[in-house]
């Protein structure tokens, strides 16, 4: 059976997908990437799908789960590499990808996970500096 | 057709080898990174086949010929990612792939290129701390 790799990088793992998503490859994709990601402790996942020249329902499903499965291990998603032609004939088909975050390539994807990542420190920085007083009464 | 994407990562080009290595898709990979590395002059070229369960004579010659055109762009490439069994069909059939670097993942093999051009680059600095007289006589 075909299997798309994940690979990681630093404190990410990339997954490039290239192949025709078939239940069976988005099923095996998802527990590869959730099981990596626990054993990696990576905090983001950037799914690359600059080789598809279709992104129908389907797969618009597939990045969803894969994004909402990734947010409860504790791991921010990034799709990168959308084609113009794919980003309008999504729009028209009524799929904006809700809740999945895009940006234009790669690099970009790393430079706003490494942002994303750097506020959430700050804002747990600051809970700890403000603690809070239980019990007073 | 099915084509192969090169993703830019710093000054890497990093190449996920999914789909069957026709002779279309491996000449179209050819002339893309070979742009590609002109374009954003990258330095390093890591090619990923842990997707692969089989690599045989004309996967091989691809990687070999990537490498050296490769090489003539000045960039250095590294092959990550091979399976135990891809590793010891290769060399049952002969194939020890002369030339070609390798590494066990991506991270090792930017690791690698690193090391390599740091390297060089010393080498480059040793040069001209020791400049050659020319026209002495």
């Amino acid at each position: 059976m075909e299997r798309v790799p994940v690979l990681k990088i630093g404190d990410i793992l990339l997954v490039s997908i290239q192949i025709d998503m078939e239940d069976q490859v988005a099923l095996q994709l998802q527990e590869d990437l959730a099981e990596r990601i626990v054993v990696t402790g990576c905090h983001g996942v950037i799914i690359d799908i600059s080789a598809l020249d279709i992104v129908d329902s389907f797969v618009g499903r597939t990045l969803a789960t894969i994004a909402s499965i990734s947010r409860v291990l504790d791991a921010e998603t990034v799709v990168v590499g959308m084609r113009p032609a794919v980003a309008i004939t999504l729009v028209e088909l009524g799929l904006s990808l809700p809740g999945i975050r895009t940006a234009l390539n790669v690099e970009l994807g790393m430079d706003l996970l490494a942002r994303s990542r750097a506020e959430e420190y700050d804002d747990e920085q600051d809970d700890e500096s403000d603690p809070v007083v239980v019990n007073e009464s």
